[in-house]
């Protein structure tokens, strides 16, 4: 007789334990319970199903459990709630949500996979028609069927993070005026604010409205459905509204029984997927994992994590071998119409909240060699440690490929890389696909001009907060200037500035810019030869700017 | 008085090297010359400027003289051709080819970036009009004329290596005939025959005729202009021959004054670009480089390489400050109408040959997610070392995205990462970008169940060389069967193999079949179950393998 096992939860962790436990020991006997009526679906898939870029329903559900017995011969028991854990009896109570019938499921081993729930703060009118998260396969259908009735003129999504704009462009794309509202100061919280604006500046041209640092108080209905959206600044007409400010982990079977939470809400696990109690993993975006970068407890509930902590746990309890995942970085990305932007590792922020002493580099630069039809730019701001050199973390940005620099700095970091290393890294090179000097390497090298001193640079967040304090040069030709450039800036083209450098201010800071910023250092260098001390660049150069421009 | 440099050739290594120099001391006086007309120009974007994919000849010139004059302040002497270093006068004599006039340059520190030159077999005809290699603006000027005047019909292209490859895409695009002749068994030379064999039935696919494993003896021609190539096996028409067998490093100025040259028969360097000689550099593909896994020297003739041993040149020549490059790992990539092919590291053929006990794998996956349209299949081979588990190379090939893999992994090779070490990667997943396992991961995965004894494989060519020596059962349903097998396979779905299977002769080696490996895999785990002890996979399925089905 082979050992017991009962898997909670069927999403992405879940059937992954259990399908790798029964590939391990044939022998294993296996139950997946779920409250839900889906199993393995592509939560991700969600708001790509909404706008009907993934036509249909099956497309999302990625196995029935049909399927996934036929392939793994594993039951899965949907519509199945496990009620209570009882960890020295090791059995779990579960209802049969259909008869309403309560069974005892014995285990040897159990594994816990409830997933996340969208938060939904506790405002009036929250229980109206219309109004929704984005989390389950049913949430996706109803949504979706009321677009696709034409039931909805405008939309106002809560909350600027992901899965609110991939649902904001889907809406609107179907014609539908939508509206974001987000509590903090820029949409994609995650993000530095110079990237983050890029995206929300991107975002509003496609003409999607944008309020940021509102807060929502209230909904209000017209029998029953909703009709308006308050926040604390205005009224916005809804006939559709989008609750997606943030999921918790589903941790309500784990706390009863006194399993370990760690600092961030989710179960705590150690790099085995072991819970503090013997016998019991916990696997998906129930459990917290590790930052690599920081060492600290951090949680990403996200599905790539989640299969390899699935696959984990199978491996560890089918066997007397350990697998381990040791950590992770947090590394997502989001498609926003044709903008692509994603971050690795710790923003800015987060790093010097945790104590580096950082420098930055925000670097412009093609995704493929500019005379290769189809290319587009990039933005990449890479974040390191300014004493040990290594890479802390990335945002890439723009309409160019992003996903590719994402995980080579992904990969990168995971090894412990340094500037220096990122620099020399082997890179494939074909015109179609990159430049001879591809962006990551570009950045790179930027950054290292910037800790050996070679250059100063300004990130455009100080810039624009210390506008009237310098003397900004915009270095481009006169007609580039007239299109727009930093609010106060004088013009000097490059070529004229050996000429026309005396009319500057010694004494007072000078800030280049030019379009991405290298013509900006080019300039730079000619001022420090013409004795010029306190010159800094505009990093990233007009391209990355968020602010206003005249 | 700043030194005295310098450079010999202007491409990518030249130019970079001089720029860097001047950026990190202004003082320096840097002369560049080059015999040719043109510098910084794209050699990579040759085959597309002919396809007319780059329309114009100026996008193919990234700089004149005149641009990098006024971008760095440095001259470029155009048809000047350096004649001979005196290495201790520290001079070289140049001689301008327009006026025949020769003059000394003293130098400081001098810095060889004579770049390498298309080899042409000594063969009967190569002198006749029509014959041209591709790599220089000239070379690619000329060809484009003639296509464009509609003068070719049929092109023989001698050579199946990326050049070579990227040129019979491009005619064949303009409708010209196009024959490409190999010597080696198989096009794409440095790939594993699995990989190459897939490109090559792609390309046959396309309507480009393929002939491996045959020599061209000569090339004959009528009024001059060539009209035939003459094979060891057949004669084929030609109006217009591409000699593409390969390039050489320009290494005669270093030889006369006895630069020692590396086993590659490049000017051998140490990871600052220093040669054998005080004061000397030599960068780009007239220099050795060290592969990082095995250590020994290798020549990889690549504008990514050249531009990053150019930099590190101009680091070390103009500071105190050590700039190195350790090592590349000769990663390369290609397109080939819409199938991308790349290469990292070590091929299984050559890691044999360097000694180490290897395993591989061979997977495909879908390079999106399936549900998110557009997603394409992808086949990831890789190598390593069966001890250390250490990836030692990996080969990626098929419509969908190739590059990014390619780089994931060459980051993870240059860091020693281990298949453990790629499982675990946390790379960027949302469904426009990747599946939730990426196919990296997907086939680090499948490699450990291979090194873990989990599952036995047999890779397509060693099947196809052992066809008749096993029961060969395809697992797939009757109808994809009945389309196309591997030649001798019966057809037990894998539904009903547990009812099946004591048909299969226990003692016979048993090879599993299926679309890409994995429904071979459960049957084998069934299989097992059963008792059945010889039993093995076909790694890749039908869908990676490259030889005739019935």
């Amino acid at each position: 007789m082979g050992e017991k096992i009962l898997v909670i939860g069927a999403v992405a962790a879940g059937t992954k334990a259990a399908a790798k436990i029964k590939r391990e020991n044939p022998k294993a006997q296996i139950v997946v319970v779920t409250r839900d009526e889906y199993i393995s679906y592509a939560g991700c898939g969600l708001p790509y199903y909404i706008g009907g870029v993934i036509e249909e329903k099956k497309e999302l559900v990625v196995k029935t459990p049909e399927d996934f017995k036929l392939l793994t011969g594993i039951d899965v028991l949907t519509k199945h709630e496990a009620l209570k854990i009882h960890k020295e009896a090791k059995t779990v109570e579960v209802e049969d949500m259909t008869t309403g019938e309560i069974k005892e499921y014995k285990y040897d081993k159990l594994v816990i996979a409830t997933g996340a729930s969208p938060f939904i703060p506790p405002i009036e009118g929250r229980d109206l028609k219309g109004v929704f998260s984005v989390r389950t396969v049913n949430d996706a259908l109803a949504i979706r069927e009321l677009v696709d009735q034409g039931a909805v003129k405008k939309a106002v999504v809560v909350g600027g993070g992901f899965i609110g704009l991939e649902v904001a462009e889907n809406l609107h794309e179907k014609n539908i005026e939508v509206s974001i509202v987000e509590l903090i100061s820029h949409i994609l919280p995650p993000f530095d604010e110079e990237i983050a604006l890029y995206a929300q500046n991107y975002m509003a041209d496609k003409g999607v409205n944008i309020y940021t640092g509102e807060k929502v108080l209230s909904l209000e209905g017209k029998d029953g459905r909703v009709s308006k959206v308050i926040t604390d600044k205005r009224e916005i007409a809804a006939d559709l509204v989008i609750m997606s400010v943030g999921v918790r982990p589903n941790t309500e079977l784990a706390k009863e029984i006194g399993l370990e939470l760690g600092p961030t809400g989710a179960i705590r696990v150690n790099e085995y997927m072991e819970t503090s109690e013997r016998d019991i993993y916990a696997v998906g975006d129930c459990a917290e994992n590790m930052n690599l970068i920081t060492g600290q407890p951090a949680w990403y509930p996200m599905g790539s994590t989640a299969n390899k902590m699935g696959r984990v746990a199978g491996i560890n309890i089918a066997n007397e071998e350990k697998d381990s995942l040791k950590g992770v970085l947090g590394t997502t990305i989001v498609k926003l119409f044709k903008l692509n932007a994603g971050k690795t590792g710790l923003s800015e922020r987060d790093a010097r909240k945790a104590g580096f002493e950082v420098e930055t580099a925000l670097v412009p630069a093609n995704d493929r060699a500019h005379y290769y039809p189809g290319y587009r730019e990039i933005i990449t701001k890479l974040v390191v440690d300014k004493k040990t050199h290594k890479i802390l973390g990335a945002q890439v940005i723009g309409e160019g490929v992003v996903d590719k620099p994402m995980d080579i700095i992904a990969t990168a970091i995971t090894f412990g890389a340094k500037v220096e290393d990122l620099e020399k890294l082997d890179l494939a090179y074909a015109p179609p696909f990159s430049t001879a000097m591809a962006s990551t390497i570009l950045a790179a090298n930027v950054l290292r001009n910037k800790l050996t001193g070679r250059v100063q640079g300004i990130n455009p967040v100080e810039l624009k907060n210390r506008l009237h304090e310098v003397q900004i040069v915009d270095v481009r030709d006169e007609g580039s200037f007239m299109v727009g450039t930093i609010p106060g800036a004088v013009n000097i083209p490059s070529g004229e500035l050996y000429m026309r450098a005396h009319a500057l201010d010694k004494h007072k800071e000078i800030v280049l810019v030019c379009k991405i910023g290298k013509n900006a250092y080019l300039s730079y260098l000619k001022l420090k030869e013409l004795g010029f001390e306190n010159v800094k660049i505009l990093e990233g150069g007009t391209n990355a700017y968020p602010y206003e421009k005249e």
